[in-house]
């Protein structure tokens, strides 16, 4: 297509293509390969491919969209608004035609392959202390000869059966009172709060008699990729349901800074992003509810986990103060809020809301729940924990002393800027295995238990097809391709004569590596190019600089343990994260993946009171290290991108594996390592 | 007009009709007399004829507005709304045409005659301890080094600057508090309230710099038939505007009962109308700013006192227990909220509210705030203090022991249900005297101070015209009527011959007194005819059981003291109240006018925290006689029936006045005074 043709991005794929003035969106999407449904075929009245255009300015893709960027609403459109409804902003992919360059968001609902979003409950006993309970009262009947409102025979009850001395109740329950007190004969059953501090327990609603509905809470991990929520009884702390969704703010930049960019480039941005992220958020209460098979009104409570840009643009707050030294917060403190205040209008109407408390401008609650869940405060040993995302959160210390900083990795580790990458869904690639003699691979994907070189491999992934790389399994193929000699320690790729195998595929100066060729079969092929290794060796010098700078300031070499958290630490490899560098040395079985850490952390403060005085108290005793503005940061980033990386001895790896001395460097080649900064 | 024409009723003048199927609205009114204002003459362009109608069941009517007693909706209407806008429910009075029976009531914006609220503050100095504040602080920059959020490093700045220890925050101030701390420089004002109880100061609003714009306001008194505001200033207490509006509930009920009724046979009704006082809050509050000339969003407190229902209504709770017995409240405590739940939009958005508690079912929040102004319970003489309205709420006590109860006196006393009653405005007799001898009235008017007598008042009062009877005027012209011997105790009014004057106008077998006639100038014939002395005889007889029940109670048979407070009570003569037997027998010079006492007590609790913590205590104290299940009540309220009341003597009154015993009772005359019940 000539250069001169309109330009269309796709969100979340990042699929990107130019197409002739008047091309319908679902087309260019079909031809792109972007995942848009459709079932009548484009003639507007299955209404699968809704789509979310963007306009205005776009400072990730140097893109800024015009109104005009596709063509007018039209009577389809208007025809099927007005009969079933359409979302604001929301175009028929099938109507609306690209007539400039656009920027076009593909919702959740409208791609035919669901996500999965590997962020699943892990295994945890919590100890059961709930901000919310329900207490069953027999309260007085009023009398004319001695007044008193209901409420104030309902608080004598509570006084004189539950010892509770005085309750608040808001506008929302006192509506609900009278009636409830009537249906249930004068006995009812009441969910109080009891929130932190010195506040009185306050009435969250009512139900006449004695009630067996039960009160369930969510535990909401708010990444800038994903959300994910698990649904958890407020008895029991049992996870009915876990759920996650695509974070809706993708469409208006990938990472954190493009967001913060956007909002500072377009007027009301935040409040537009703010908009889409509580609206997923109530998608997703709905979904999960429904999962669990529970009414959503009895969910009294939500606690959130998310990094600070998150946190403030589900706040409502602007976050551009985060996008600048010296990077203020409006507020770091656990926060106490009523959920309709953040327009979660999916649950009970009265549900409140913790938030975790954030640790510095670029260490967030996330950080704060991982800190609950592993309690490094507690830790004989030193121990460093990473939650690996689209950014990494460090944490690293004992019972002495703990140290947090942040660290730009960016989507690398997330299968995200990656030639063939792809998030999490069956028919990614998640591991892999390259025969150091051969330089054959082999591989799995989500979603079938067989290797690739199982007979039964092809029929049973048939239906799902191979489609890409996801994070865990570009980072083997990395670690593989350097321990079957095919990547040199600089991270160079090398020819098919230096390798010696016909899966080296030349790109101009560069070489890429055939992992897998579907093409026969219509399928794609799936290569690792030389901007993919790059784009790894940035994302795993950044999380080795960032642990290395909390090392030094404790004036440690080693540390005596490397606690892998987060969605994805749960399915990386420990052998080819250290292989790749991407953590310090340590023995093998010393690398422990906690699984969904944060995940967890906003369980335990959805499901226990004490644990959210805990972890305020233990955030204020957390040290944090600013990485963007110490130099020591530079200078590890640097010596981490070789593969090994050269800023210490690591004799545990030795024991386990020998790299093989290779080195493709012709010498002058034209392709050289950029460097990424921050901001 | 036939019979079978469709019957209209306008509100709130209660004027009525029969009209031809077709006749439009803005016609109907014209032919009665109904305040419409119209400037294009009915052709759709002004819009100044707007009118909202009435549908559903309405008990007080005995009507039901089916959904077409309207002409539908037209292309006029269709314009002008998509042009300028038409609030929901209003039609265009020259548009809409009558089908069937309806009621339509006149917005206070379509009114050409502007209402005279009676409600202006009594001077009172008030001893300032508002519970919002402004502090002025200057906050520590943020330090990548150290880092905290912006609320932390205020918090700490008012901790070090004022010793407030900490504060709360909600998200509305929290969205500001980034932009505002750099444009001041971190130097910053903030307003931060303090509610009663152990709640944590929080934090209101913040302007940069020093600020000296101040902080205001609003002291309500939400009345059934009107809402009256004070703006206050938060600083001195001082009155910038006084503003009231007619209460727009009006048109689903005159009284209270009516009310409770409309919310018991329309499902959503109660909604109806708390949606309408809310947007008649609304657009008062706007008035009075503007009227203050300040910036309503400097207003950041409210305290409301009003009658139970009117309490309920406002809150959004559904008032149908207060129809029928035990009359249990929801709630009767003093209440802390934030404006917005009440959907207070035209006010600071953090606005706090403050509602004084109800002392009984029929006992509202107004008379507490009587009782914080006119403090019964530190009396050291037996008072009796009357707050005559639609419903008359009577405390009686001294510093031992206060009594409350409320008794059903109707709308009598404020010219409604009077046939040429009206309510205070311009052109309304206000005052009478009748001489005696000639049985002459004389009069004045509201809006001109000359008496009718005087050669200059026809002049004076050509703009207004003589257009009704207010409530102090039907008060005075009855009592002046029984001391002028035109009626006799028993409340029958005399014939021509019987009387000896050409005033006399004979009604079928009743008479009316012709107490102005205005015909000849086009202007109304204003008589007080047998219904009206019988209307003034059961709301003068139900104020009198009330105050005499709390009498018996104490075991007295006389008070020291009687206060009259209200608007109304501030224009009621002593002299012609003792006449008609309102009050107990006292010195003349004992019966005190406190104003709009429940004003005041609005105004105290706006401006003074002690003064909350004051009247809740009082109000526990307070005991509450219930009328409507006393069969005392009920004899005293017959036996207080007579001109004078047959139930004591009255030595006080025979000092200042001699009645002439005469007596009208022909002996089975058709005319009989009908019993009014509650309920």
């Amino acid at each position: 297509m000539p250069e001169t043709d309109p330009l269309v991005i796709f969100t979340p794929s990042g699929k990107r293509g130019r197409f002739a003035a008047g091309t319908p969106v679902l087309t260019a999407a079909r031809q792109l390969g972007v995942d848009l449904d459709s079932v009548c075929g484009g003639r507007g009245i299955c209404s699968k491919c809704q789509i979310t255009p963007g306009f205005g300015e776009f400072p990730k893709h140097g893109l800024t969209v015009a109104a005009d960027a596709l063509s007018p609403w039209n009577a389809v459109e208007e025809r099927y608004k007005s009969k079933r409804g359409l979302g604001a902003g929301r175009r028929l992919g099938c109507q609306a035609r690209i007539m400039g360059d656009v920027v076009i968001d593909v919702p959740p609902e409208s791609q035919v392959h669901k996500q999965v979003v590997r962020k699943a409950a892990t295994a945890r006993a919590i100890s059961m202390d709930p901000a919310t309970r329900l207490y069953y009262v027999e309260v007085a009947e009023p009398d004319m000869h001695e007044p008193s409102g209901d409420l104030e025979r309902l608080t004598a009850a509570l006084k004189e059966q539950w010892q509770i001395q005085s309750i608040e109740a808001d506008l929302q329950v006192l509506r609900k009172l009278q009636p409830v007190l009537r249906q249930g004969g004068w006995k009812v059953t009441v969910a109080l709060h009891q929130g932190n501090h010195d506040a009185r327990p306050r009435l969250i609603d009512l139900w006449p008699g004695y009630d067996e509905g039960g009160l369930y809470g969510l535990a909401i991990d708010l990444g800038s990729t994903t959300i994910a929520a698990h649904l958890c009884s407020l008895t029991d702390g049992a996870v009915l349901a876990s759920a996650g969704v695509m974070n809706p703010q993708i469409r208006f930049g990938e990472d954190l800074m493009s967001r913060v960019s956007y909002a500072m480039m377009n007027p009301g941005g935040d409040r537009e992003m703010t908009a889409a992220v509580r609206e997923a958020l109530n998608s997703l209460s709905q979904t999960i509810a429904a999962e669990g098979e529970i009414d959503a009104s009895r969910i009294v409570e939500v606690s959130f986990v998310c990094n600070p840009v998150m946190h403030h643009l589900l706040l409502g707050i602007d976050p551009v103060e985060l996008g600048q030294a010296p990077f203020a917060l409006a507020t770091s403190a656990a926060l106490d809020l009523d959920a309709r205040d953040l327009g979660l209008s999916a649950l009970n109407p009265n549900a409140r809301v913790y938030v975790l408390p954030l640790i510095a401008g670029h260490v967030g609650a996330d950080c704060a729940a991982v800190a609950l869940s592993e309690e490094p405060n507690k830790s004989k040993d030193m121990v460093l924990i990473v939650d690996v995302g689209t950014n990494a959160e460090i944490l690293c210390g004992n019972h002495e002393r703990v140290l947090a900083c942040s660290s730009p990795t960016g989507p690398a580790f997330e299968g995200a800027q990656i030639s063939s990458g792809q998030r999490a869904a069956p028919g990614a690639i998640e591991r892999v295995v390259i025969d150091p003699a051969t330089k054959e691979p082999r591989f799995k994907v989500i979603g079938c238990d067989l290797w690739s070189d199982d007979p039964d491999f092809a029929a049973a992934t048939a239906q799902t097809g191979i489609t890409g790389i996801c994070g865990s399994g570009i980072i083997e193929a990395v670690a593989e391709m350097r321990m079957a000699g095919i990547v040199d320690p600089s991270g160079l790729i090398g020819s098919a004569e230096q390798v010696g195998s016909p899966r080296m595929i030349a790109e101009g100066r560069t070489h890429s590596y055939l992992l897998h060729d579907g093409s026969a079969a219509g399928g794609p092929r799936l290569l690792v190019t030389q901007t993919d290794i790059r784009a790894i060796q940035l994302a795993k010098s950044a999380l080795y600089a960032g642990a290395r700078l909390l090392m030094d300031e404790l004036g440690i070499d080693r540390v005596d343990r490397v606690v892998l958290a987060g969605a994805f630490g749960a399915h990386i490899s420990p052998k080819h994260a250290m292989v790749l560098g991407m953590i310090p040395d340590v023995p093998l079985d010393k690398v422990i993946s906690a699984g969904n850490a944060a995940g967890t952390g906003a369980r335990i403060a959805l499901c226990n009171r004490a644990a959210r005085d805990e972890i305020e108290a233990t955030v204020r005793a957390i040290h944090k290290v600013e990485t963007a503005i110490e130099p020591r940061f530079q200078e590890h980033f640097v010596a981490a991108n070789a593969i090994p990386h050269a800023t210490a001895p690591f004799p545990e790896l030795a024991k386990i594996v020998q790299l093989p001395a290779v080195s493709f460097n012709a010498g002058g080649s034209g392709e050289g390592g950029r460097r990424r900064r921050r901001g």
